[in-house]
């Protein structure tokens, strides 16, 4: 057996449980601290809670198991799987960017390209070489799996923030339009879930939860 | 489009958000805050903390690709990955049992039966069979899946205690045989792994940092 080629694969993957401390945008859906959790007394959560990007990988790839269904295109959905699971890995060295903003960092994409130098280049090389190209495709979102994951990437966040009653919207005093507009590719990947969401959307605009 | 359908499916994908609320007894690798999480000031996360089954699972997920070369025996990585993100959703009403104490609690089974039928009967029926058969199938430990899925159940909390110095065996005064009766049925899934990993285990025993 091969243990340098296992060492390297294992330092991968401690590396990326830095994962559980990247905060991101979006509470999740329930914040009570359930009375039998061990450490319920020692644990100050705050209330309302934001997720990390270890949790939020976790939701998409159980989105990509139950709402594959859903897929404009026919889709491989291991390979869905694998890249929700990885796509945030260069937050790790990059920072997590808000979506709504993300468009005014100049330099998003130099610092992420390093990342994923430094993060995939830590296990062996054709791992290196699959996981690396899996993040590249979806971040270009042309093929059916990256334009299916880049769905679940929105609606994700999207369905936590209609949970809990558009918390994170009011919070950015976000807009209807920005909103729609920032979330319309959705539709490259599931028209029929960006229809749903879409009017879910529309319910918060007309009950005056979020303005214009 | 059938939206009763779509509604069952988000709403058990909604339910299981709460596995992000059960804290298991496993510290997580890395405890610092990144200076750019947006939270810093806000979360009071407490050094060192312990995961939670969202992100225990988000581990597994990543294990399963990353390691699916050591199985003893061929293996469908999808239906592995599968089981591995839902093996825990159960404690959403059962409760998380710690490892090395679970077979002191008699009534565990009763409870996580009635905990599945009622969480993965959230869903629509077909998926709702699917599932709980996957989690079933977790448990018996008969499959080469559950049992590769089932080694990397045992491997990442072991690997993360090995990072942190051994602190979880240290905090709960757990003893050299005791850790390795208890992690043995790795080797069912994979023999490569369970060699590795035992050799970590005695380094620990030998330095003195677990007893017998």
């Amino acid at each position: 057996m091969d243990t340098g080629r296992l060492k390297k694969q294992l330092a991968f993957l401690m590396e990326i449980d830095k994962l559980k401390n990247i905060y991101r945008q979006t509470y999740i859906a329930n914040n009570d601290m359930p009375s039998f959790s061990p450490d319920a007394e020692k644990i100050p959560l705050p209330v309302p809670r934001k997720e990390n990007d270890a949790e939020h990988s976790f939701s998409l790839a159980v989105f990509a198991c139950i709402l594959s269904e859903y897929s404009n295109e026919e889709i491989d959905v291991l390979r869905v799987i694998k890249m929700v699971l990885i796509h945030d890995t260069v937050e790790i060295d990059a920072g997590d960017t808000f979506f709504y903003t993300a468009h005014l960092d100049s330099k998003k994409q130099e610092k992420e390209q390093k990342a994923a130098e430094r993060l995939f280049g830590l296990l062996p090389d054709d791992m290196k070489t699959e996981y690396r190209e899996l993040w590249e495709e979806f971040e270009e979102r042309v093929t059916p799996e990256s334009k299916f994951a880049n769905a679940l990437d929105r609606i994700q966040p999207l369905m936590l923030n209609c949970f809990r009653g558009g918390i994170g919207w009011k919070e950015h005093k976000l807009k209807y339009s920005q909103i729609k507009e920032r979330n319309k590719h959705i539709a490259d990947g599931s028209q029929e879930l960006w229809d749903y969401v879409l009017e879910l959307i529309e319910g918060f605009f007309q009950n005056g939860i979020i303005p214009e």
